[in-house]
């Protein structure tokens, strides 16, 4: 036997030779193979299970005799004892290398294993969170070289973890003594390392230390506030949970909470303490659910639009509401919890937020571009965040455009005479048939349609009570198809449409979509100024579209990507037909989901996505819709809703009939202006 | 005329070419002449005035001619309109460099004048704050270029202040927007840079800001708070006050306190509470003793013992009661003094905190090393800070030691019959006539003594209430000089020392130093009690000293300085026959007054100065009292009150009597001790 010997790791691949006698922990340390550990090799924390093979690797030219490995020691045997071991495997940091020798890292070793699968691409996110647990063996205290316990714990995490500069704040300096005492001198710190790489203290515990850390990704949206509990170990899911923001009552959409601050001398605080009580009341509801203490919560990121990120902040967001749109910061922060009031979780804990991009485009765009990364695609594409407030983010690989296209609260089912959020009894899916113009559809809760036999028994505990979003864009898209309404967006008459359902309502006409009052149930109707409301949004966010496809000068994109947790239910078919997005093959629109919570997630679970995305900002270039002519003028003319005349065979199937178009002295505002005038 | 002047500074002497036209500032900055300037040039703030001087420059071979200079300009006309300018002055960034010139600084020009002074020996302190006010100009808000207000803020600072990678929390970011837009884009920020050299701005004003910063240097006792409030421009002393630690209730002394906390669950909390309470009612008072609003400080430096240090952050003081008197942490510290509840200052003021030595020497004497440089004599010195607890310093440049000696609070004239405050009344200066025994004395609140005419009429007012902690050293001494006390402390009977105002007190005697009944005032004695308290409070003092001589293989010191606020009024004399302090040369005795706090205020007035005792602490020799055989030995051998036995003229002068030695059955401890036996 010589005095190295070669060691290869499966599944990486990766190989070296080691001095006979080397750790196997060692020797992956210094080939960067991906080895968990937690205790830096006392045998403590078992994280650094190998399995070593033996017998004949051809494929290496490498005969590995049971003697490649040093027998099982007294450390691995008590472990077993106490624990248990798997057959076949050893502890990396106890077993050394004799001979030459092939050791294959179970994924439960890795701790880079991939975790956030998105709903459409699986994409492999490299587990290297802010925050994360050592445990250290630190010096015991002596009279004839006086030093502090910190300074001594800060010695051993730079000897045994070579972390330097560590800080603690006086919040954490309390509970030293007695933990280092407890543990004797044993101990596992809880450490954060910052933007600027400066490591910090925020919780320590006595001898080793088994438990979890825990993060809270959080999508603060003007309606709702959406959030994910995640493992800090491996990125796992526990609990996903949300609730309505509270500052609804202060105003329903953005601009009239703006407006809030601006009339009422303190309103802006009034609004911060409502999220900031909201949040509270999360973090203890989400931990709950997953039985943990939501003292273990240490980190929180939080993406959301920059009206919201300044009243998270305490920041009056009144330059929001005004040209230039100034946002008082629009870099990302790494700051303590506490100074947003997080009482609910751990009193150290981190807060991360994401950088803005600009007054109208915020930390949750940079998250979905975080998220998309269509800074990084090859083809063409269009990103639609769909909410009160659209984000639109279009390019690739070589420019990314980012605005922001103030759609309201339409496609959420606000403003809607029928409509509601999206919960069982809400009526998600539409089809008219073109010819007998009779409905049918489905509600949240049942897959049945509404013609299908058992309908009735299925619904009959939710009822059926109202039209979420999807199932608006839906309706209208399928009215327009159907011939009920016309190009201008007019409902026709009875007499005009064919059918029935279509009845008069003050100067305009309504489809009655539903009628439950025989059953003491409602009567579903889509009026006039809900077609009204629906062309408003869907303008806005074609126009925001339009206005970046302009700026790149591109006719049409090669995908889109409809992203935010409505987003994810909308029919692509039927947000082309009602010209929401423009159009594109019907296979190259994919939803992401909440693409904005998949990035605050993302930049949970790795500290080096945050940097990548306070790049990635700084390259976006944003485009103003508020001050840009040609936003206007996209949006007048996309308030129509044309037949769609897209090449694809899949809608110029469903697009058959001849257009109808209804111009009547009832009709709707036209009449109302003629009258005026 | 050729392409560049030479300049002269003066009084710096400092000299360099400058291409022609270029501001006097500039050169002035460029060859590190100390001249200020807050507004970076723009002929705003006036603090960069500068007097040429024209004619005949023979020591520098230089005749100066009257267009040496640009002619006074638009910008120096308007101030000298509105404040107006001294005769010959002119602004140092309008002024430019016409021809070569000499250009004097005057004292108020130059930001790093002296400014400490101290009782003894005046220092120059070179006045550089960690925090500074920076005036800017910043960039507005561009919407097709959306940044955020903080981030043209902090590329203004770095464009205008070279100033980097400034930080703000949110406590500071909700007051950016509306500050930029009332100064119109024109701020003055108050930017700290902490111990990692770190700008972090803590707090904002529109346009020049003409207010004042202000420090606080508090000196944390375990029986007294004092501070000192500073101008951080000049250094100046604006007020100085003192309150009681209000921990006082749970424990005179510290070791009370720690027990305090180890019987008392919360009990450390409770006193953390009463300190703080406390702080914030000394810094509002201080505040209105200087007629500025406490909102105006923006800086406190703390100097206290390992116990109050602890107590002060909120950590339990329980380890430094028991060996290995282990501190939480020994480093300095640099936080935010809101962390330790400081509602009464500014509120994101930052607090400093000097580095602990050791677990029994703290702060404080780190403050008075840096006060009084021991590591830069020449000579060995004796440092001695006597408080309830006396810290001591020993060395020269070449080594310092250090260590603490529990004297107990005797010397502050607690513990003792008639023991009192030092404030006016208290008796302070005894003399007792070796023949007669009578005293005479002098209270606190008049020079005369109290066998001069017109003594009586001078303290009617105050009357004569009781003895302070000098006045106590000083009768001490004076009875052992005169006879009536003898080497081992007892008080001789009436008949042993041939005075009537030897009279007898249980199985001991007291001497009458003041009988006030007859006109309704106290009986003023020292007593048995009161002799055996100072000799135990001079031994540990005494003891302490020769620990440290032993330890550098010393048998005497070549001079001693006496700190602390009662330091400065012991009498050398007194003190050598008394033995606290080892033989000296009287001249060699000085006093360095409250050495600590003006330690405190040099950390607050020069940054580097903090970088310098935290260098200087890792190299101080720690020697701890409490577990070394030597300092009991010391400590029972020092019990006694010999004769001075010096070689000083002075002293052997004063010392001339037999010496007498009284021991009867009646005597004190002897007595008790026997009957028990």
């Amino acid at each position: 036997m010589s005095d190295e010997a070669l060691v290869i790791f499966t599944p990486s691949g990766k190989r070296g030779h080691f001095a006979i006698g080397t750790p196997v922990l060692t020797a992956a340390r210094q080939l960067g193979v991906d080895l968990d550990s937690v205790c830096g090799g006392r045998g403590i924390c078992s994280k650094c299970q190998i399995t070593p093979g033996f017998g004949e690797f051809s494929k290496h030219g490498l005969t590995v005799t049971e003697d490649a490995l040093s027998p099982f020691n007294e450390v691995e045997a008590r472990y077993d004892r106490i624990r248990g071991l798997k057959e076949g495997r050893r502890l990396g940091c106890q077993a050394r290398i004799m001979g030459d020798v092939v050791i294959d890292v179970p994924p439960e070793s890795q701790v880079h294993r991939q975790v956030i699968r998105k709903s459409a691409t699986a994409r492999t996110i490299v587990m290297d969170p802010a925050t994360h647990a050592h445990y250290v063996e630190v010096a015991e205290p002596d009279m004839h070289e006086p030093s502090g316990d910190f300074q001594r714990l800060a010695a051993a995490l730079k000897d045994q973890w070579q972390i330097e500069g560590v800080e603690a704040d006086p919040l954490l300096l309390h509970r030293l003594q007695p933990v280092l005492r407890k543990g004797e001198w044993k101990v596992t710190v809880i450490l954060h390392k910052d933007h600027h790489g400066l490591p910090r203290i925020l919780d320590i515990h006595p001898g080793f230390w088994e438990g979890r850390l825990y993060g809270l990704a959080v999508d603060l949206g003007s309606t709702t506030i959406a959030a994910h509990l995640c493992d800090l170990r491996n990125g796992n899911v526990l609990a996903s949970s949300g609730l309505m923001n509270p500052q609804i009552r202060f105003g329903e959409d953005l601009m009239s909470r703006v407006s809030y601050a601006m009339m009422n001398p303190g309103g802006d605080r009034e609004m911060t303490a409502a999220v900031r009580s909201a949040l509270n009341e999360l973090a203890t509801s989400i931990a709950k659910e997953a039985a943990i203490d939501p003292g273990q919560i240490v980190e929180t990121v939080f993406v959301c639009n920059p009206v919201m990120h300044h009243l998270l902040l305490g920041i009056d967001p009144v330059e929001l509401g005004q040209a230039p749109f100034a946002l008082a910061t629009s870099e990302s922060l790494s700051i303590p919890a506490r100074l947003l009031d997080l009482s609910a979780i751990h009193p150290n804990a981190r807060t991360y937020i994401l950088p803005c991009i600009a007054g109208h485009v915020g930390a949750d765009c940079a998250a979905v571009a975080l998220s998309e990364e269509p800074n990084k695609s090859e083809d063409m594409v269009l990103i639609v965040d769909v909410g009160t407030n659209a984000e639109i983010l279009l390019g690739n690989k070589d420019r990314v455009l980012a605005c922001s296209s103030p759609t309201g609260p339409a496609f959420e089912g606000a403003q809607i005479s029928s409509g509601q959020r999206a919960a069982p009894g809400a009526i998600e899916r539409v089809e008219i048939d073109p010819e007998t113009k009779e409905p049918r559809f489905r509600v949240i809760g049942s897959d049945l349609w509404s013609d299908d036999p058992g309908f009735a028994a299925a619904t009959a505990q939710t009822g059926i009570t109202g039209i979420c979003g999807s199932g608006i864009i839906e309706v209208v898209a399928e009215m327009r198809m159907a011939g009920i309404v016309d190009p201008s967006g007019l409902i026709g008459s009875a007499e005009q449409t064919g059918t029935a359902r279509s009845i008069p309502q003050g100067r305009t006409h309504a489809y009655v979509l539903h009628d439950g009052t025989a059953t003491g149930g409602p009567l579903i109707t889509v009026t006039q100024g809900d077609i009204r409301a629906i062309q408003l949004a869907k303008s806005a966010l074609y126009a925001g579209a339009r206005l970046l496809m302009d700026e790149l000068g591109i006719d049409s994109v090669d995908r889109v990507v409809l992203a935010g947790a409505f987003g994810a239910h909308i029919s692509p078919k039927h947000a082309i037909v009602l010209g929401m997005i423009p159009d594109c093959p019907l296979d190259k629109v994919t939803s992401a989901g909440n693409a904005a919570g998949t990035g605050a997630r993302i930049a949970l679970c790795n500290i080096a996505s945050r940097a990548a995305i306070e790049d990635e900002v700084t390259r976006i270039h944003k485009v103003e819709t508020a001050i840009e002519p040609r936003f206007q003028e996209h949006f007048v003319a996309a308030n129509a809703i044309p037949h769609a005349t897209a090449p694809f065979p899949e809608l110029s199937k469903i697009v058959t009939l001849p257009d109808v178009s209804f111009n009547t002295a009832g009709g709707a505002d036209g009449g109302r202006r003629r009258r005026r005038g």
